[in-house]
């Protein structure tokens, strides 16, 4: 492990996270807010230290192997997430360190779970904070995904079905930049666009940026203690809807729209069953909410539109409180959280595309059960999956079922219903956010016992990082010193 | 296709099925029950078509390829449970003959869900015949999996760590009944001890053998509306208990036992993960009753003991209200009706085996991610699994989870509380029987809607055949005439 390369970026990192916090804190010094002083601590603790790494691990050429980059991905999320609760903490609007914690754990995992009960009472600074955690993390995990681990040739530990531009062997770096830049121009497009509509749709200015930040991040932090409920406005939840969807989409679509001008990029089987989950499960619940829960057919289909797209796409904005809808809408969207939505998207879950793989596998190993003797390779868009990614795939696919499973164990161990319990797990670790009941999209996570709050920060961090990363470092082999590849 | 076979084969089965039904008849002819018709007429429409059958497709020599044993199967399931269901439906217990055939599949796969809410009206000759599916069904399941389907090259369908005796190339018929016919006295001896242990720890003669019946298939049906709860004796829950886990176990293992002779066949992975998921839940079952819900430290452990086995090994008795109990232990209960019992047990659910697989190459996945290039291969029980036989198991465990997904969102679209209609399916995909809530272990399936119980009917033969046998008749290429191989 080389541990002054890993230092040396993990100090850079430290900086621009500093360089972030200080948005909110010019925000609080125009708004003449008291927070100020939070900001300001959280700040110096944050870049001083990443200064000096800095300055003392200059590293001009980078030499990073696989587990220097695992270090780097693991170490910045526990420093951001230390660092970042620092303003929460500072302006005591939680009561524990645990809690300010768990609230940006929230944030950067794009997951959107929050202890603070009453939201609308906080300064616009902190607010602003709270969905900058979200953006950075969505932009922290687009970057890592499409443009870091592929590199670090863990690209098949997820699966990319539109052709990334990539890097090849030589001039590694310089093309990397390449991509990572065109990446946030386009989210940066997105985030503006969104905000821009917002505001027209009749937002306060900041509460516009706030939920661009949130919608397109697919995170869920609302400035409103009622979340999209508060503004009972067909305009707003339309706008969101688009651009929830939009962020569920793999980001390295858009990026080969963005440099190949064509629109082939959208054929792409992940991309359609995506949309076509959305559509089926919005008439579904429609049908459910006017048939049985007697709303109006626009009523019922508006919001079964904007739950559908908000659970797919692990948003979890509420523009209803879909906890109190029939049974069976709950259990579509609860499968909803365990799908998720495109790999290389912002989203959180299982990811679309792993759910067709293994239903191609399972379908492929039925007919080969009729015909021992044929071979039949599994495709996704042409390409040819091997064996080994596919095993790759049962094998998340299991460990997540199995992490719900002991998650849900602990939190009806924390006091929660049963089903309570559960949504809480999966929303935890599929990065949704509310789930039912208890936990549900019109309460927040605060009366959970900082136990419950614990484990549900280690599902958040584990989902959003797809376990992968987060186990890895507490392999032995991983802190061995001297490595032969 | 060979037709004839199959139809010469599914004659003589039905014909011995008859002869089965002749049991509760002459046990009604005895008491002198009203109920003797009602087996009349089933023992004439279930054998008079059987017996034609055999006589008019005499088949010497059996020439049975993968496709005939699958349509043996499939029709042989099929039949039995159209058949089955008759005395029910003759009897007039049931409203429809849909329940009827519900009581029956429940029968057959060993599930024990009932949607007769007096069991303790019914004449003891339909009582009996309600056991006795149980035991049949089991019995027909260890055959299956443990002689018929490896001998059809499907033995990596489940996975066999105990080695098996198993038949060889040549003179494969004799050694088939051989096999099977150890099995069977194996089967008779674990039934008529569990009897003779129930009849002189204080049941009546009748209710020993139909608990002993259900016990070792891992059924759940009692005769008691109250199920073991109704005894309330410490002596009978320890003797059922001490069976159920027995019946969880590979029988391939006492099969080597009966043959060898020896200890070592007891040095098996999947059984002692099997012993030790009973214990640790157990103790934390009883650890949870005695300190949340107050009661005795002895009761506490009695009825976690009993209940951790009933529910891993799929039987689904109640010794308590379990659905009562805290949010915690019913997750750990219902996360037992996923794992099931042993591979080539009674047991339903996906079956230990399969768990232990998947974890160990969870794990080894891991390991590759910081050893790229170190390929290391999974064992179990010192045998090599090949990357076949694993993504098989990823496959399994997908369509599992994915069936009971599915179910759980219909039974909740007929009403049911979220948590009930997940476990319902759960129940009913894992051949256990009592679920939670509305479909407790105090409630019966009476109240579900006819299509509701047509939805569990299926998940409850999906899960006993373990999908592939039932699936594969679905595809066209199963019916075409021809084969190559
Ligand atoms: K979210
Ligand atoms: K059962």
């Amino acid at each position: 492990m080389n541990l002054p390369v890993i230092l040396g970026v993990l100090g850079r990192l430290l900086v621009l996270y500093a360089g972030a916090m200080c948005i909110p804190m010019i925000l609080a010094i125009a708004l003449g807010e008291w927070s100020i002083t939070s900001f300001l601590l959280s700040v110096l603790i944050t870049g001083i230290p990443g200064f000096l790494l800095m300055k003392r691990f200059k590293t001009p050429e980078m030499k990073m192997g696989v587990r220097e980059a695992f270090a780097v991905v693991a170490g910045a999320w526990l420093l951001a997430s230390c660092t970042g609760a620092l303003p929460y903490w500072f302006a005591q609007v939680v009561p524990t360190y645990m809690d300010a914690l768990f609230e940006t754990v929230s944030g950067l995992t794009t997951t959107g779970a929050s202890v603070i009960n009453d939201v609308e009472i906080l300064p616009q600074s902190l607010l602003l904070w709270r969905s900058l955690t979200h953006w950075l993390g969505g932009m922290g995990i687009i970057v890592l995904f499409i443009v870091l681990l592929p590199k670090a040739g863990m690209g098949s530990v997820l699966l990319f079905n539109a052709e990334v531009p990539g890097p090849t062997n030589d001039r590694m770096m310089p093309r990397i930049r390449d991509i990572a830049i065109s990446l946030w121009k386009i989210y940066l497009v997105f985030t503006a666009l969104c905000a821009l509509l917002l505001w027209s749709a009749g937002m306060t200015f900041l509460d516009a940026v706030n939920h661009a930040f949130s919608t397109i991040a697919t995170g869920g932090f609302s400035t409103k203690n009622n979340n999209i409920m508060y503004y009972d406005s067909l305009a707003i939840e339309m706008i969101i809807t688009f651009f929830m969807i939009l962020s569920g989409v793999n980001f390295a679509i858009y990026l080969s729209l963005w440099r190949k001008r064509t629109m082939k990029v959208f054929r792409n089987t992940e991309l359609l069953v995506y949309l076509a989950l959305i559509a089926a499960a919005a008439l579904v619940i429609a049908g459910s909410l006017w048939f049985r829960s007697g709303n109006s057919p626009e009523d019922a289909f508006r919001h079964a539109l904007f739950q559908a797209a908000s659970l797919l796409s692990t948003t979890g904005y509420a523009s209803a409180d879909f906890a109190q809808w029939p049974s069976m809408t709950k259990i579509i969207l609860f499968l909803f959280m365990f799908i998720g939505g495109s790999v290389g998207s912002v989203s959180g879950g299982l990811k679309i595309s792993r759910f067709i793989l293994l239903a191609k596998a399972a379908w492929a190993e039925l007919k080969r059960g009729i015909h021992p003797r044929v071979v039949s390779s599994i495709k996704l868009d042409g390409k040819v999956i091997d064996g080994e990614s596919l095993n790759r795939v049962g094998i998340f696919f299991f460990l997540y079922v199995m992490t719900f499973t002991i998650a849900s164990i602990a939190m009806a161990g924390t006091g929660l219903e049963s089903f309570d319990a559960m949504s809480a797990a999966a929303a935890a670790l599929g990065n949704v956010g509310p789930g039912f009941g208890a936990v549900g999209p019109t309460t927040t996570y605060a009366g959970i016992s900082l136990g419950g709050k614990a484990v549900l920060t280690l599902c958040m961090l584990l989902g959003r990082l797809e376990f992968f990363t987060l186990l890895m470092i507490f392999r032995p082999e991983f802190w061995r010193r001297r490595k032969i590849w």
